[in-house]
């Protein structure tokens, strides 16, 4: 075999050999192909693409590349879940110690912001303390002893994937659906899952825009999970508009508080609950213990939608009993971070200046546009232009009013945290194009697309 | 601008202004873009393909990236000459000296051979002491001296070609109709030429195999080269079958002599004069001396047969008369080389072994793979399979017979020329496999397929 044969192949649009896949990506990784190579591979593969053969073959190299959590002497089901990025995505953060509290292990790896969409591990390191580079050890420990632990991908996890990564980025070639698959299921396949939720986001503010780019990726993913044996379950969900009131940072961590407290936005909630409900269901109603300690099965279950239901009333209730409060607290604690923020969440980052934002005319809102003030917070210092930049942990924008929302001009609709007014102009026109202002009231947002199973 | 975002730009089929290309060329020359990036804007080139503007632009950051040869001293016109290459393709080497002969200057910048075909640069390096790797000041003080000179390409010539190239050659592309226009016509426009004439291959050993493929070629060069202010034209000459008799180094120079002394083939003949009487058209009919001393302008001038076949008359009198043959022995002597192989060829390499080959049926000959032929000559020695491997000058192939010649099964059609017999078997059945034999005798070849003006 030769790297520059194989890279031809792909160039004139054939459908690679698995061997030939691991060929290129062992020869890479031992620097026997060169950046240059492997970039040429990249455009190539981003151009012809990568049919479900060669996606689930590169998801294995990558895999293997590096190493994987065993979780095998844990007795509950181990759920992961993923997201592909939005605004306001704090789903996360609720959403691991709520699980955590009904049984399942959930670990999770997860990662940073870029451009107009934040990052789990940025919003966590906005709590004093808390620890987001966890070793493996540590990561396994804290598992053990609380049931979840978010952390940040470490060099051991896909080495192969962090090169690859970085060099798409340079290269403009990440927007491959290929790609992009194997990038992700390669890290949740290291995490040493049982089963996988993973939450497709679509709309204005999502990666994909369209709904059929985000199906067919999402069924790719879905069946690259199962072939590796993690019973895998994709949620296509909305992201035309930010989730929830709060965009940026700590104002996020604070939102998570207050839906952990049972004080939830509908939209967040509704989102956070179905998500939650699908991991209990694939715990619960589709995996059954082996006989070897810690490992699981898949068992064929079918699909029902009132136990389904019963899983999201189980959730609901240990929001209302305070025992998934509990296990944030827990979580928070083990990773080292101040859990007196939960008491008093003015111990985190606070902005030192404010911007109310008027609405600009009457009538109802018929949406807020999620790439915009997801751009508009960036622009505040919540987010970063490039992988380099640094963040400020306590800008951000709080949506007074969303969709379907009445207003008269000069209500205030939002506010800008900020402690750099640099961009705070920019800043605010986006925010007043975000906000889109009709004459009859819209209909109402549907958060939950479709499942693909 | 932005590397990434021109990279984007050409990925998503767009097409890149003169202004990106020169700031891509020159972030590249300054290292500030990296080799990979490069790798990647190539491969989205390949596959999206180069408009004639952004080819133009491409080369002329090419040719603007090292020295250009100035020979506006020189009162005659400069005429240069180009060939896609192929199998026995001596043409270059008689074809200098005899439009020298007749007046132009014919300054040559020429290649090593790849694969099948042969290089212009290596056929001349058979001759002892022949030197090929002329200082810029030493092919002018040549050209000055003789009128003609032939020589490889230096660092200081399109220095971004060079690298260029050799990351094309590392990362599959290499066969992009944009890419490799721009590469030859930045080398060719740094001649300091008035004129051009472009000899396009077309067939089986032809880079190009098609005549549609090899047309769109030549219009796109044909179009860059008068842009540039170089009459150029190109001729699509027949490569099905190897030109001439002879295939590998010395055994060429052998046949180039034959045919300045009068002896030559009639394929290798024609396409010889026919070259050569555009290299004349263009010289005497197309360009007229400007006021400033040496500087030539273009004409507007139709093209008659009549006029066309009266230069070729020409030179056929410059061989007739020894002129042609006089100028190809002062070129060599210039260049350093052993003028005695013109008188005793027996001072050219020699093989120690041939292998005469038979046909292995009665018939008419119907044609001689080219592409057979020439893997053959490679595998004997005479040629290269990558830009390292060092060649034997004196291996090669001599056709005794070509398509329609009449044949009985034992006659001798061919014979191999060898030192190394490691491939011989393989060279053999290579060489029996290209001689096709039929019962009718072939329709009769037509070397020279088509000229775009």
């Amino acid at each position: 075999m030769e790297i520059k044969d194989i890279i031809r192949k792909k160039r004139d649009g054939e459908v690679l050999k698995e061997e030939e896949i691991t060929f290129l990506m062992d020869q890479y990784m031992k620097d026997n192909m060169k950046d240059y190579q492997m970039a040429a591979f990249l455009m190539a593969a981003f151009l012809k693409g990568l049919n479900e053969e060669e996606t689930y073959a590169l998801t294995k190299v990558m895999l293997s590349s590096g190493q994987r959590l065993d979780l095998t002497e844990m007795e509950f089901p181990k759920i992961g879940k993923h997201s592909t990025g939005g605004v306001g995505d704090k789903v996360s953060i609720v959403l691991g110690p709520l699980v955590a509290a009904a049984g399942p292990v959930v670990p999770m790896i997860a990662g940073r912001g870029l451009g107009h969409t934040g990052g789990t591990i940025d919003k966590l390191e906005s709590i004093p303390g808390f620890n987001t580079g966890l070793s493996i050890t540590e990561f396994r420990n804290i598992l053990w002893e609380v049931g979840v632990a978010i952390t940040a991908q470490t060099d051991s996890i896909a080495p192969l994937d962090k090169r690859l990564y970085s060099l798409r980025d340079a290269t403009s070639t990440v927007e491959s659906p290929g790609l992009i698959v194997s990038s992700i299921m390669s890290k949740k396949l290291s995490e040493g899952l049982n089963g996988l939720v993973l939450d497709i986001k679509t709309g204005g503010g999502a990666f994909l825009k369209t709904a059929a780019e985000a199906e067919a990726l999402a069924e790719t993913m879905v069946k690259i999970g199962n072939a590796f044996g993690v019973k895998t379950i994709a949620v296509l969900t909305d992201m035309d508009e930010p989730l929830g009131k709060a965009v940026g940072n700590s104002l996020e961590i604070r939102e998570c508080i207050n839906m952990l407290k049972g004080r939830a936005e509908p939209d967040l909630e509704e989102v956070v609950l179905y998500l939650g409900g699908w991991m209990l269901y694939i715990a619960e109603e589709m995996l059954e213990e082996s006989e070897e300690m810690g490992t699981f099965l898949l068992k064929t279950a079918s699909i029902d939608e009132g136990i389904l239901q019963q899983k999201i009333a189980k959730l609901r209730g240990l929001i209302d009993s305070g025992e998934a409060f509990k296990k944030f607290v827990e979580m928070i604690e083990a990773q080292g971070g101040q859990q007196e923020v939960v008491i008093n969440p003015g111990l985190l980052p606070v902005a030192s200046n404010i911007l109310p934002i008027e609405a600009k005319g009457d009538g109802y809102i018929q949406r807020v546009d999620a790439e915009k003030i997801g751009t508009a917070s960036m622009l505040l210092g919540a987010g970063r232009q490039s992988m380099q930049d640094s963040i400020d942990h306590a800008a951000g924008i709080i949506l007074n009013r969303k969709s379907g929302s009445e207003v008269k001009k000069g209500d205030i609709v939002a506010v800008l945290h900020y402690n750099n007014d640099r961009y705070i102009e920019k800043a605010k026109e986006l925010v007043l194009e975000a906000f889109e202002i009709g004459e009859t009231p819209p209909e109402k947002r549907k958060m939950i697309k479709r499942v693909i199973l």
